[in-house]
């Protein structure tokens, strides 16, 4: 069943009452990040029971020897992975020499609290020893939004009943192993531990990688709110560095520690200089003082909600649900690093391995573009721009020449990870999520110039591998592209996939159009990539021939798209027909049977209306609709959200609201039972795009227009959403009765929307 | 490059000089066996040098945990490994207390010799020690086809320079660790360890699986071919157990040792039986001698040469590998015992896993029935019937019902143990190969009554799982068999692959002809079968509509059956115009570029043609051979011989001799080197079809018929060989000028043949 132990609150995730059993899966609901470095919510002090440690850098990862059945030609040989990082949080903790472990303690008033307004997570409660000592813990921690190597951690400890001695032995553990090692190996060398007064740090590296990573801790102390100093004791033992302070307390006293860490890594420091920048690091914290720097912390969080927040009336696990998939999504990137992407499970698991996914561009860039500034947007795309040669070589040993990219299925640094040979080799439409990312970026935006910079040379190398990859079949006298594996994972190896076709000529076409652009607009830059790429004409002329010939499966009948062909040679029989005991699928039947069956992942035929809704009629979309939707199991945590939204267009609120639910609380409920791996990061933006695409209606078109048709559910009292428009904050407000429009001075304006002119009150406000 | 340092001979296989390159090499090539047991060549004494030590036996396996990238529904759990077994052959060897190690020898006159008309390796060779002794060894050894749980070894050291101390030290070593574990574990565990005079046993289990195995060995000792008694010491070790006999020697004096081993099983005896069993083996022998033992296998063999033998003039490399062939078939199965089957490296080695796969059905019978007793051939269809109920269960894991049979694509125990989907779910036209292989054996013994006692309950399971496995295409009005992979493992999760529609329909039709003639002349066979099965009318007229409404794809400008769905939208480029540096494919392309090219590992719709040459005509089978032959890569070691076969049948001969000379050699030359790891047995039998159903024309006819249609390669003087037809022996002999037949008493007979009325001198002599 379910898990449903998380209390309703607006702007909380709040546990109420100590249950062992949740405590794994409370480890990934609270976890907390910054963009740059995040980790679960373990706890601070020790705890026997079971637990999963992590901590987490952006960027820092290892490539583990993949682990395969049959090898197959073309497989990577390392699967890059998130590196599980030295712990900086731990504090061993006893009191009259008594170990404190949550584990063997009577606990009572246990509440938890992810504070996502101000961006911390907060744990009290009472514990009582074994020994009988009561004590009352008040716990605090984040890691900050404006020093994104820093955290702060601060704990209280009141001595209930005695009088004696509290011993806090904070340390930096750098011998944490990943949980999802293929060869159970240490991925860590340890290469230096400075130890000094209060503070202290651990330089280390990865193996193979060769990343090198300062951890460091400094410590401050108090007795009821007073600052004191205490004599420190140093262990040092081969991979971890412990201080220890023992505080003489009388009864009614509280007993503080604060400790501040401090990441810092050789993506952003030469070796040489990590020790002294993470020291510095916690010294400027200490300095600054806990308090100081959490109201840093509520000042971020406060701007971030800013442009991101939906409010939702009526509907407290609504409202809740929304915002902790917002939240997540900024803890996991907040855009101000090209290096870095969206993790599939953010900083709360390590699971999936690799950072990036196509998730990237056809999920997390409509939020982040639509609640950011326009840079976050484009640092996503810089990322793929960056990785272009890895991509032309991942496309080189699959045999492709001349430039052809094919950009990861899975990956860290631009390098191919995945080995499934059906979706590493096969699942090729996400090279056209690359360049529909860029597509999308540009009408957002209307920053054209993206092109020419850089977009320019990754759609020309992807146009390239369209054209290798399609092959002309004499019997069809088409361009086919055979062996291929659709957004809908449920098929593999099938030939003339709809959705993949569409976008490799709609890559062609959109490519040869902005090459025509850039020609007549930006000379230099024109001839800067044609050199670059040595592109003739010749050559472009090949490419179209392809795209004006492309082959899309078609029955004139049903006048219906066919997912591939011989699609209606399966036997189609409605999902609601099938058992519920036979679901889901790929839980309850044989892998053969999935494929072989009509049944649906997630969006295929359909993503390719949901990303090009404007090509198709009102009449197709509804046809294709009905047809696909009812075969659709929405096994896929990406699958709800693209229904949803499309159901809304075609005015199936209750449709809309259904798909709606799948994906609101994944995490928070815990739907799939296994949210102790960590969260579903990328598809929380998904579910941001079911009610801002979805029941707000909101469309940016090619010719740059902006526009929304909300609706709302019948279940809410009212939503309202905030995005940035080229720098224009626009609120959206709807209710049962009402519909209104705010900018940036929460002045309702009414208003639309050609261009750039946005948010200029006018009597031109369409509704379409 | 290939290998070429094996001596053309005529009946042995050998090797002169010492390389210690090829000892791996030569570890599976001079690997002995007899059916029940059998091991690589590795040397009696030390070596420590690069070697694979191997010994199995029979039916003796493991379950090792499957490896897999990401599972998937359906997959089995384990993998049945073929078990490295204790080894009883070492003997450690000191001369004056030098540990002698052909690695640090000085060697000279090395020679190993397999000989294949006797049945026996022998090893002969000078070496000088670093100390300076210089000795002549004289080994032969052989496992007895007679006496199947025996080996024996004999082994002379000649004093040649010195007079001193020869040590023997024979032992037995049940530490034995599988090459191929897939995480490093030790599969047995040791019971008891038995000590005696010149005798002693060690009784180990395999975990999990439990078979109980006793390893003896005694020991006879000689001087200058006199028997002697040598004190023996004794070190017992945890699993290991060592005799030492010092003998003192004067220059030119010959110190002998004869071991003799055993190995018993849990297959055959009670555990608590079974030390008393190995000893009594190895005592048996003992008694027997030597040479006495290795009279009985000299006499063996040449039984079985009586029936099996082909003969080459003008070819002594051709004649060995022919002969290399079917001397490896007999070593690895004689088909005694309906448990056992013809492992896909037999005792040459462990990779693969699993004993049993459909080559034994497609490839194997035919060689095993025509060389054989009948009973031979029946042994490998019980295994099959033996394993009905776990074919079942294996069919059930994948969602089918009402006792459909799914066939395992590699097993031990009838369990499946592949787990690649495309292949372990999907490659299901092995089902049909089953069905073939009864059809076959009834066809060449006209044992009908084999049906109504076994073969029935199969094919009655088999057709189920067609029937289920099938669906209705609306759009075709047909019946489909989608998401299938054939025989060509170049395609995976294609739909009306022909060759398994084909099977498919045959089968269903053929079970339907066979209850009829079973309802008729074996009433009570048909009424326990019906009652077993819970069979009605009903369902069988529903196996026939989809048999009678079964979709193939055909291309009707072409008039070729096409290998699945689409197949003609792929690009067609003939073989012959590949860049030769990229091939073979499967090292050369990425798996996704060979799955969309148009390349054909094996035989896919030409199997088809080889299996059911009746149903169609001359001009059918060259317009498909025309179409299929030159787009096949041939990179299976399956693949030749069919082509062979239909090359010849159309007057192809110089195709069929090239295709011919591929498998011939394949282990010999190692080709593809990988001779290390052990041979390809499997496949050598479709060497022998190479010759006696392509060059010798062989069939055997629906309606009983034998017949023959000789022709012979250019290259060739004469060729002859030899079948046994349902008791009667038949020779064949081709010249360039000459065709003779003759019977089991070397008389030329002048016949022909219509059902069980062979080799009666006739006028009616028919070549056709």
């Amino acid at each position: 069943m379910n898990k449903n132990y998380i209390i309703p609150n607006e702007w909380s995730i709040i546990e109420n009452g100590f249950d062992a059993e949740n405590v794994e899966a409370s480890e990934s609901l609270f976890s907390i990040g910054n963009g740059s470095m995040g980790q679960r919510a373990n706890f601070e002090e020790d705890y026997s029971g079971s637990t999963f440690q992590g901590s987490y850098i952006g960027g820092i990862y290892y490539p583990d020897k993949t682990r395969v059945g049959w090898w197959k030609n073309g497989y990577p040989e390392y699967f890059a992975k998130v590196l599980n990082a030295p712990n900086w949080i731990g504090i061993h903790i006893a009191i009259n020499g008594t170990k404190f472990d949550l584990n063997t303690c009577k606990i009572s008033n246990f509440k938890r609290e992810l504070n996502m307004k101000e961006g911390w997570l907060g744990r009290s409660f009472n514990a009582q020893l074994k020994t009988g000592e009561q004590i009352e813990i008040t716990a605090k921690r984040f890691v900050s939004i404006d020093f994104n190597e820093t955290g702060a951690i601060e704990y209280h400890i009141k001595a209930l009943n005695f009088s004696g001695e509290i011993t806090y032995a904070p340390y930096i553990d750098a011998g944490i192993e990943n949980e999802d090692s293929n060869y159970d190996e240490f991925f860590w060398e340890i290469l230096e531990i400075v130890e000094g007064e209060n503070s202290g740090c651990i330089l280390s590296k990865t193996l193979k990688t060769e990343f090198h990573v300062s951890t460091a801790m400094q410590i401050a102390l108090a007795l009821n709110n007073e600052e004191i100093s205490v004599g420190q004791e140093t262990k040092v033992e081969a991979k971890k560095l412990t201080y220890i302070y023992k505080i003489n307390v009388k009864e009614g006293d509280i007993a503080t520690i604060y400790k501040f860490g401090s990441y810092v890594s050789s993506l952003n420091y030469k070796n040489s200089a990590l020790n002294e920048a993470s020291l510095s690091n916690v010294q400027n914290a200490t300095e600054l003082g806990f308090q100081e720097l959490l109201n840093t912390q509520i000042r971020a969080w406060a701007n971030i909600w800013k442009t991101a927040d939906i409010v939702i009336e009526g509907d407290v696990k609504a409202q809740q649900g929304i915002r902790f998939n917002i939240f997540q999504l900024n803890q996991t990137y907040l855009g101000t690093d090209a290096r870095l992407n969206i993790g599939p499970k953010g900083f709360t698991g390590e699971k999936y391995g690799g950072s990036t996914y196509w998730d990237t561009e056809a999920y997390c860039i409509p939020f982040y573009m639509a609640t950011k500034d326009d840079k976050v947007a484009k640092n996503l795309l810089l990322y793929r721009y960056n990785q272009l040669d890895k991509a032309i070589e991942n496309a080189e040993k699959l045999g492709f020449k001349n430039g052809a990219a094919l950009y990861p299925m899975v990956t860290m640094n631009g390098e191919e990870c995945h080995n499934e040979w059906e979706i590493t080799f096969e699942e090729i439409h996400r090279n056209g999520a690359m360049v529909y990312g860029i597509y999308n970026y540009v009408n957002y935006t209307q920053d054209f110039e993206y092109i020419p910079k850089n977009g320019l040379e990754v759609m020309i190398a992807i146009a390239r591998f369209w054209h290798q990859r399609a092959n002309f079949s004499e019997a069809k006298n088409k361009y086919v592209i055979l062996g291929v594996t659709g957004p809908n994972e449920y098929e593999n190896n099938i030939n003339n996939n709809f959705y993949t076709n569409y976008l490799a000529k709609w890559c062609i076409e959109y490519t040869v159009d902005c090459l025509n652009r850039v020609k007549k607009e930006y000379t230099n830059d024109f001839d800067r990539v044609i050199s670059k790429t040595n592109l003739t004409a010749q050559e472009t002329s090949e490419w179209l021939k392809v795209a004006d010939n492309m082959y899309f499966p078609f029955d004139e009948e049903k006048q219906l798209f066919l997912q591939q062909d011989g699609f209606l040679d399966k036997e189609i029989i409605p999902v609601n027909e099938l058992p519920k005991s036979e679901r889901p699928i790929n839980q309850k039947w044989s892998w053969d049977r999935i494929l072989r069956s009509c049944y649906i992942k997630q969006a295929d035929v359909l993503q390719c209306f949901y990303f090009f809704e404007n090509k198709f009629s009102t009449k197709e979309l509804e046809n294709h609709f009905d047809f696909y939707e009812p075969i659709t199991v929405h096994e896929s945590s990406l699958s709800p959200c693209v229904h949803a939204i499309l159901a809304a267009s075609i005015d199936r609120m209750p449709k809309a609201y259904e798909q709606y639910l799948r994906t609101a609380r994944l995490d928070l409920d815990d739907y799939n039972h296994e949210v102790h791996e960590g969260c579903h990061i990328t598809s929380m933006a998904g579910t941001w795009m079911s009610v801002v695409q979805g029941f707000g209606g909101m469309r940016v078109w090619e010719d740059g227009m902006l526009s929304f048709n909300p609706q709302i559910p019948a279940e809410w009292k009212s939503y309202s959403f905030t995005i940035n428009f080229r720098g224009n904050i626009i609120k959206v407000y709807k209710s049962q009765t009402e519909c209104k429009f705010f900018n940036e001075s929460r002045n309702e304006v009414k208003m639309m929307v050609a261009n750039n002119e946005v948010l200029i009150p006018s009597n031109e406000f369409v509704i379409i």
